[in-house]
């Protein structure tokens, strides 16, 4: 690990500045550092995020902290970051971490679960309820200290070759998704399937696969799926506001000067907050643009909601039973769930929904 | 405006750092500023930020860039802010812009005005559109640089001691109301009264006011209204998301070093979204407590959000045809406004429209 953490001494510093434009005597603890992304440069939210940060880091330290931005491969497979920075091969990770699921499904508490937080409520469990403080106590047996980086919002639920009327159109479906919901997924009847991005367009147009999931329209729009697959659904219930996490190898991060890790958390609400913004301005248009490019976009029928809905709940009980670190950290997440939900559908929600309905 | 930014020379700074703990050599410039608050202390929201804002440029900069915070009254009046950071009396502000649109109307595009943006639109409106940069050109002219810093989320829309059953109960009525509202509101029938939030509470058990607003179920809470004013309508429809704005004045934060520079703009998301959270992780409890306390939670009649959207839209096209920077900056605006509630009505609505029908 300390073979990447490099301490320079810079010589003496001794300009002294006054006037109307101080230059600031740079703090002396030259830091470089690499963060490795779990996404492709294509996608300029979801890996933007990593460079909004940097940029941010580089500028409050004046230069002296630098980190380099890697997309997934370059240094280490996508979902190899969990194990990277744990073992301090890379400083810091940008990932989903919904990702690392089949190790442990608390993983996706960090993340989306299907019929879980919105991104409000994602914030304000993480930031002002339990959730930051669970989910460090979670990480640190991975020696990895987590900040939230980013949200997507609500995704759209996929694509589809052909119309899902109801739940008994699931049977036997073959659907590329992410994350916790396979497992959902399967007990309603649709046969999962894992694939990379990069090989979705090909097995939709062939037919291999029936149906795929990716993100929203920004993201989707490059991919071209309207055209091979051309019923896109919502909402996305298994990511109903899925959070990005930035990772942090925990003994590079304790042996930081307390600046940089003030830094650290004010750079990554920062760009977190910018790639939430990023996505809400975009996604309009790029819905528009997949529409006159022949998308249907439909409802998810109300009794594939409620299965699906069922099937969750029955998941996350048998989790509860079997894993502590879940029982302990859903508990907590649950009961902001209920509460946030109770509170949102007054004033929010009806605002919302007042003004979706008039002509703007 | 020069006598606030002390700069010392802090001696030689030389001390070297190695190892697992590296010390960082603090930067010379040492700084001391104020920060202006427009509300009272008790608003650990409101006024919080400052707090939270102060303490993570304190941390960012090794306790070199020091802001104290003042709340409203301590330093100048609580509407005095504008003035005071534009004449240099202080170096910054934290306030609701909206609260100078007797000034000039387009103020208030920098928080809220009636049928506006919500709390997502708006942060994709500033940060990834045009906002920040069209109203930094706004604020250019009494010499602020304005940063987004905080948001209420959509308020509920006030304490009434009768029911409000269509646009008819309006007339005469005598409300107290914050912002622009007071203007759409005269149109419908209301008699908007300006009140300072430490009298409300007076002139409702009076009688002397039928009805008062104020933030949500937080805030609301502290004063008492449930007591006296029964009636709890929503939603606040000229507060669908008010942001809140940090103040700089523009000729000290051009003699900041680059590195604070970057420290402000980050610490003001952080906090901002901070503040975000800290609402919607507390409205849920304080609506609860409110409701056994005896608060009765009434949805506004359609008649009355209707003849309201009618004469807000008569307003703003009566600016924009008599005030050119009001014309310019809500048309940007308006543009995003049409185009977010296109998208949001999809995903987003639609998972919180399935979530908060659900027994969780």
């Amino acid at each position: 690990m300390e073979r990447r953490l490099f301490v320079r001494g810079a010589g003496l510093a001794g300009v002294l500045a006054a006037g109307s434009a101080p230059a600031i005597v740079h703090a002396q603890t030259t830091i470089r550092w690499r963060i490795a992304s779990s996404f492709p440069k294509s996608l300029d939210t979801l890996f933007g995020v990593c460079d909004d940060f940097a940029k941010a880091i580089g500028e409050m330290s004046g230069g002296k902290f630098t980190i380099t931005t890697h997309a997934a491969g370059e240094l280490m497979p996508a979902f190899g970051v969990l194990d990277g920075v744990g073992n301090g091969t890379v400083e810091m990770a940008n990932t989903a971490p919904y990702y690392f699921f089949g190790k442990d499904p608390t993983y996706a508490l960090d993340c989306a679960i299907p019929f879980g937080l919105n991104y409000r409520q994602m914030n304000a469990w993480m930031s002002d309820g339990d959730g930051l403080k669970l989910l460090r106590e979670f990480y640190a047996k991975v020696n990895i200290v987590n900040f939230p980086m980013g949200n997507t919002g609500a995704q759209m639920g996929g694509w589809y070759r052909k119309e899902i009327k109801s739940v008994a159109d699931l049977k036997g479906l073959k659907f590329r998704a992410g994350g916790f919901a396979g497992k959902v997924l399967e007990r309603i009847g649709v046969v999962p399937q894992n694939i990379p991005g990069g090989e979705i367009y090909q097995a939709l147009e062939k037919g291999t696969i029936d149906a795929a999931e990716w993100v929203g329209p920004y993201d989707d729009q490059k991919l071209g799926f309207n055209k091979v697959a051309p019923f896109y659904y919502y909402p996305g219930w298994w990511e109903g506001g899925p959070q990005l996490s930035l990772y942090v190898n925990q003994k590079a991060y304790e042996g930081l000067p307390s600046e940089y890790k003030a830094m650290i958390a004010n750079a990554s609400a920062m760009a977190g907050s910018l790639m939430m913004a990023k996505y809400d301005y975009r996604n309009p248009a790029a819905l528009k643009q997949l529409v006159a490019g022949g998308a249907k976009i439909v409802r998810f029928p109300k009794d594939v909601m409620e299965a699906a809905f069922k099937s969750a709940q029955d998941i996350y009980g048998e989790l509860s039973a079997s894993n502590p670190a879940w029982k302990k950290i859903y508990a907590s997440y649950a009961d902001y769930r209920r509460e946030g939900n109770l509170w949102f559908r007054f004033s929010e929600s009806a605002f919302d929904d007042f003004m979706q309905s008039q002509k703007l």
